[in-house]
C-alpha cells in the first residue's frame, strides 16, 4: 500500500501546538489541566474533528478519537500519547505520537484504506509527573494500575484536589470508571522520540521497541545537625550536605557497578536547609530514580543505594529516611506488534533496530491490558526535556509512514 | 566599683526583641529593612532614649546612641552589635550585644558613674549577608571596608537596590558620608554569644577574643549536561550534580586536611537546574564558606578546592566557574582592649580565657579602624543560628557586668 504522509501539514500542526505553552519560544511548558494545556487539547481535539473522527473524554481527560471500522464490534485497534511537557520542555516529546498517529489515520483515511478493526488515537492526560506527583497518570488509571481512590487523593503542590482539577477542566463522573477491561483493544501503538542517542549515533532510522524499562522513585531525607559555619569546628559537624554528597556518588556508583548499559540512576533533586552560605546544612532532601529493563537488577540497584546512604548515616551521625515513591514492573512489548511494526519498517523501506525504551511511556502501562508496541524516531544528541529537543522532518515523515502500515496491518 | 545589672530587665527585653520575627517562635527571621526589622529597631530607639541617650543614624542605618562624657571633645568608646536574624535563627545572636551593651550602660548611669569619654551604643547595619550576599555591611561601611559606590551596586533577590530599600526605611543621605575617620573611637567592645562549643565544653564563664578569624566566601557554578533521567545512558552523561557532590566533599577534605582545629570549611548552599526527579541536572550553584585565623592558610584552602573542582571538571566533561565571593582578612584584637576585657573579667570574678573568633563580626571591620575587643559568653551546644541557640541567664548577666566595667576603665 502507498501511504503518503502530508508532512508540511503535520510539522505545521506540531509547530503550531507548541504556540500553547507558559514558556517563551523555543521551550515549551504545558502542565496538565492549565489554561494552555485546555487550549491545545481543544486545538487537537478540533484536528481530530476535521478529520472526521468521534471524540470522547473520560473522566479523568484521557480523550479518544475513532475512526469506525468495517466491522465495528471487533476489538479497536488504538495509538497516541500525550501532550503535557514538564517546565521548560521542548516540542517533540508526546506530541509527535498524537499528531503523528492523527497523520497516519489521516492518511489512511485519504488512501481509500478500509480498516476492518475501528482505529481510536488516544491522547492520555498527564503523563508527566509535574503537577500531581505521579507520571502516566491517565493511563495508569486506563489500565488499572492506579486505584481510583488514590488518585482521587492526589494533590498538585497548591493543595487542589485531581478531583477538583479535572472537573474545572470539564471532565465529570467518577474515576472509578475510566479503566478499560482487560483486552478492551486488540493492540496499542506509540509513536515516541528516542530520548536517547542510540539511534542517531547508528545512523538508523527508526527503532522498533522491544523492552520498556522499569522505573522506580526513591526520596532520601537526610537530617544532620545545623549550626554557625565559622563556630561549628570541623570535629563536631553532622553536615547533612556532606552526607547527601557521598549518597549522590553511591547513587551513581550503583548504576555503574551493574556494568549494563540498560541500569541508569539519577539524582535530580537536591534541597538544602537552611541553605545559607553561613549555615552548615542540617537537612537535605533527595530525589532519586532508578530505571532497569531488568527488574531484579534495578531493585539490586536500588537496596545498594540504601544500604550505602545508611553506612554514610552512621559514619557521619546523621539520620536518613528512604521512601520508595514508585516502583513499577518493566513491560516486554507484544510479538504480534513489534512483529506488525518490523514488517511495516522492511515494506516502507526504513532502516530500523530492536530497542529498549529507557524512558517510561504511557505504553508501559498499556502493555499490562493491551498487546503494545512502540515506534521510535532519533532525537538530536538523545536531548529530551529541554527547549532544544529536536527531531528531524525526516525522522517525524517516515516514523509516521510505519505507524500508518503497522495501523493498516493490525486492523485488517 | 560595684555594678547591678537588671537582669530581669534585659531578659525581658531580649524575650521581646525576639517576637519580632517572620518566623514562629522559638525562631527568629528578621531580615534587615524588612517592617519586622524595622519595628524592631524602633523597639531598640525608644529603649536608649528612655534611658536618656542621643540617637543618630548614617545614611545606611548603622544607629548610634550616645551617652556625653564629661569631656565630650575626647573619643568615645563604642560598644553594640546587631539585631538582624538570617531565616530561622535564634534570639541571642547579636541582640546580647545590643541589648547587653544598653544594659551596661544603663547599669553604669544608675550606679551613679560619670564617664571621661562618652559612651556610644552601636546597632550596625546587616552583619547577616541574607538579603545584601554580603555580610556586615554596615560595619564594612563604616570601617571604609566596602566603597560607597560598590555598596550603591549591591541589590536584594527581587533586584531591589540597597539605595532604594534604605531610602524607603527612612535612612537618607550619601553612602560616602558613612565612613569613620580611623581613630573616631577611642576604644570598641562587643559582646556576643560565642557560636562554637569551647565555653561550655571547658565550663568556662567567659571568652575574652584575641584573633578573629578571616572568612571567605566562594561560589562555583558547575554546568555539565541535562537530559532525560531514564533516556541518557550514563556513560554519556555529565552530571553537574554528581560532578557537585565531589566538589562538596572536596571542601570538606580541603578543611580537614590541614589539620588545624582553626579551620572550617562549609557548603551551604547547593541549588540544583531543573531540578526535576527525571532529569539529569544540567547546572549546580555552590556556595562555599572557608574560614581561619590564619589567612594563608586559608587562601590554601581555597586553592585546594579550586585546584580539586578544576580535576572534577575535567574528569566529568563539565565545566566550573569559582568567583571569590569575598576574602576578608582575619583581625588581631586590641592589647589595650583585650587587657581591660580581662581585669574586668578578674574584677568582677568570671572564670574566663582567651578564645579565637571563628564566626567573624562586625568587630572584624571595626577593629580596621578601631582598637577592639571582643568578649564571648557561652553557648548551648554551641549551636547558633537556629531556634535552639540558648545562652544561659547567668552568662549574659556577667558578660553584661563584665561589658560594663571595661566600658568603664576604658572611659577614665
Amino acid at each position: 500500500m502507498s501511504i503518503e504522509i502530508d508532512i508540511d501539514r503535520l510539522m505545521g500542526e506540531l509547530e503550531h501546538l507548541a504556540t500553547f505553552s507558559d514558556a517563551p519560544p523555543p521551550a515549551v511548558t504545558r502542565v496538565v489541566f492549565t489554561d494552555t494545556d485546555l487550549a491545545a487539547r481543544a486545538f487537537v481535539r478540533n484536528l481530530c474533528e476535521s478529520a472526521g473522527l468521534a471524540i470522547r473524554s473520560d473522566a479523568v481527560g484521557n480523550t479518544f478519537a475513532r475512526w469506525e471500522g468495517s466491522e465495528p464490534s471487533l476489538k479497536a485497534v488504538a495509538t497516541g500519547s500525550h501532550i503535557d511537557a514538564i517546565p521548560n520542555a521542548g516540542k517533540y516529546d508526546g506530541t509527535v505520537g498524537v499528531l503523528g498517529g492523527l497523520e497516519a489515520i489521516r492518511a489512511l483515511r485519504e488512501s481509500g484504506f478500509q480498516p476492518r478493526r475501528s482505529i481510536e488515537l488516544l491522547l492520555f492526560t498527564s503523563e508527566e509527573p509535574t503537577r500531581f506527583g505521579i507520571g502516566c497518570l491517565g493511563s495508569r488509571l486506563l489500565s488499572g494500575n492506579l486505584k481510583p481512590d488514590a488518585a482521587e487523593r492526589l494533590a498538585d503542590s497548591e493543595g487542589r484536589s485531581l478531583n477538583d482539577v479535572r472537573r474545572h477542566a470539564g471532565f465529570e463522573g467518577g474515576l472509578e470508571d475510566v479503566a478499560l477491561r482487560p483486552s478492551h483493544y486488540a493492540a496499542f501503538l506509540e509513536l515516541h522520540i528516542e530520548q536517547g542517542p542510540i539511534l542517531e549515533r547508528e545512523g538508523i532510522l527508526l527503532g522498533v521497541v522491544t523492552d520498556i524499562a522499569a522505573p522506580a522513585s526513591m526520596r532520601i531525607l537526610v537530617e544532620g545537625e545545623g549550626g554557625h559555619a565559622g563556630g561549628m569546628l570541623m570535629p563536631d559537624r553532622h553536615d547533612a550536605l556532606a552526607a547527601a554528597a557521598e549518597i549522590i556518588l553511591a547513587t551513581e556508583n550503583a548504576a555503574l557497578q551493574t556494568k549494563s548499559i540498560d541500569t541508569v540512576a539519577t539524582v535530580g533533586v537536591c534541597e538544602v536547609f537552611p541553605g545559607a552560605v553561613n549555615s552548615v546544612p542540617n537537612r537535605v532532601r533527595l530525589e532519586l530514580d532508578v530505571r532497569d529493563t531488568n527488574e531484579a537488577r534495578r531493585d539490586d540497584v536500588l537496596r545498594e543505594i540504601r544500604q550505602e546512604a545508611v553506612a554514610v548515616a552512621a559514619k557521619r551521625g546523621v539520620s536518613i529516611e528512604c521512601t520508595l515513591r514508585n516502583a513499577d514492573a518493566p513491560a516486554q512489548c507484544s510479538p504480534i506488534v513489534v512483529s506488525a511494526l518490523q514488517n511495516a519498517c522492511s515494506k516502507q523501506a526504513c532502516t530500523y533496530r530492536p530497542m529498549v525504551s529507557r524512558a517510561y511511556h504511557d505504553s508501559l502501562f498499556m502493555s499490562r491490558i493491551v498487546p503494545t508496541g512502540m515506534l521510535f524516531i532519533p532525537c538530536r544528541n538523545g536531548v529530551s526535556h529541554r527547549p532544544d529537543e529536536y527531531a528531524s522532518v525526516e525522522s517525524i515523515e517516515a516514523g509516521t509512514r510505519v505507524l500508518a502500515d503497522a495501523l493498516a496491518l493490525l486492523t485488517q
